[in-house]
């Protein structure tokens, strides 16, 4: 396996955005941001974004330039339209005004609708975790859905991760999990390579438990479990309506809107 | 099987905690926040609680009369020495001075340390999601341990639940879920009853996997199931450490002061 140093991926990825028609700015957070991903382990939210990011510059899904719009805030908390601009460069900048403010108050938020991908959600944790803070980042995606009501089998939400972390004795300590048993990525990816989960992951169009990553792509479609599984899903579920509510709720860019 | 009105339970209810020696107005926010957690079905966390409250006023394990102590705080925020009192009392104390915060800024929280029992989180909630507010409550006991690190078998942290509730169009959503798949109550009810979990919702001593609430009483003893279980329990286990890290690490009073 041929081996690259982080620090030269970064610059190659940043010079693909910028080329895609990224100000330079947002090409070198995004693309920090990415290898960050990959450093990280969590190779599905690495580089591997690149080409759909590309993809999206190109078809104008991604914006490459402006700012975002401060929709209404308080002294502690903003609510923007992100309006599709680059998720990790909108993430970035919003992390660092929340912890700028919670220097002062003590806890401070930022709420982004319309915000494009924001790839691995532990990798903007470092940078507030070093300055003493715990962060989270809460995200959710009203434009698709995969995961079923415990009991039910229409997709109706998505995987709705959150990321923590806060500081320790021995540096940060950080989670990122989601609130169903796999993701969309996990499941694609062993598809691709033909392989089963270790476990019941997923449910099948008919409501049955199955291990096979192929049950996700049939049609009608099965659904990624909520976390808990058939023992515990509800609490899973619970918890993914939780992270729903905080993100596209609160943002106002629910599903009700039907979002593209 | 006997019916009582809820404000008869009520009624009676405080009338016991005044007469083992609460304030009235405490007495009456106690009473009135156990016979909420009956009428939502939560009746491990309702009157059940009556018995081992008292015995904590006779005790001296749960201080009747005073005000919490404010350690530190900002506008938005606060922290507390709750002295032992009736955490009925201080969360609704709490809930109340947060809402009144978030409605100026947006957002807002208090960290109570050396809180008494709090019992059922979601009894909190109908009072302030009706005010058209999001409200969490996060709680953990940093005087117990009953969960291991997945993939381990010594007892930790706690359960750690939270609890959660927003407005909805007919009427408040709510959830209220520990971090493991059943909890201590449920675990002795059972061994009470005398039946098994219908599924793995315990490790036995050797970290087998068991549905036998009777392995949570061996010595060595067994462990809850963090969230997940076998199959995805490193998230259950890292969203109980962040709400470890939240409540008991926030608040100063963790498990590294060896809390009685």
């Amino acid at each position: 396996m041929t081996r690259y140093a982080a620090a030269a991926l970064t610059g190659f990825a940043a010079a693909l955005f910028e080329a895609g028609g990224m100000e330079p700015s947002k090409a070198a957070t995004v693309a920090e941001v990415l290898v960050e991903g990959d450093l990280m382990g969590h190779d599905t939210h690495g580089l591997a974004l690149l080409p759909p990011y590309l993809d999206g510059l190109a078809s104008g899904d991604m914006l490459g330039q402006g700012e975002p719009e401060v929709l209404s805030g308080t002294p502690v908390v903003e609510t923007w339209d992100g309006r599709k601009l680059p998720g990790p460069w909108l993430v970035r900048q919003a992390g660092d005004l929340a912890s700028a403010r919670a220097a002062t108050f003590g806890l401070a938020a930022v709420s982004i609708r319309r915000c494009h991908h924001i790839g691995c959600l532990a990798a903007y944790l470092p940078r507030v975790v070093e300055r003493g803070q715990v962060m989270q980042v809460w995200s959710s995606d009203p434009a698709t859905a995969s995961v079923a009501p415990w009991g039910g089998t229409r997709r109706v939400i998505t995987p709705n991760p959150l990321a923590a972390g806060w500081p320790g004795k021995d540096g940060p300590v950080m989670i990122d999990v989601s609130m169903s048993i796999t993701t969309n990525g996990m499941t694609a990816r062993r598809r691709g390579e033909g392989t089963q989960f270790p476990f019941d992951a997923l449910l099948d169009a008919d409501g049955v438990p199955t291990a096979d990553p192929n049950a996700f792509f049939t049609d009608p479609a099965g659904t990624l479990l909520p976390l808990g599984g058939m023992a515990a899903g509800h609490k899973g579920f619970g918890l993914g309506l939780l992270v729903e509510a905080l993100t596209s709720g609160l943002s106002g860019q629910g599903r009700a809107e039907n979002p593209g």
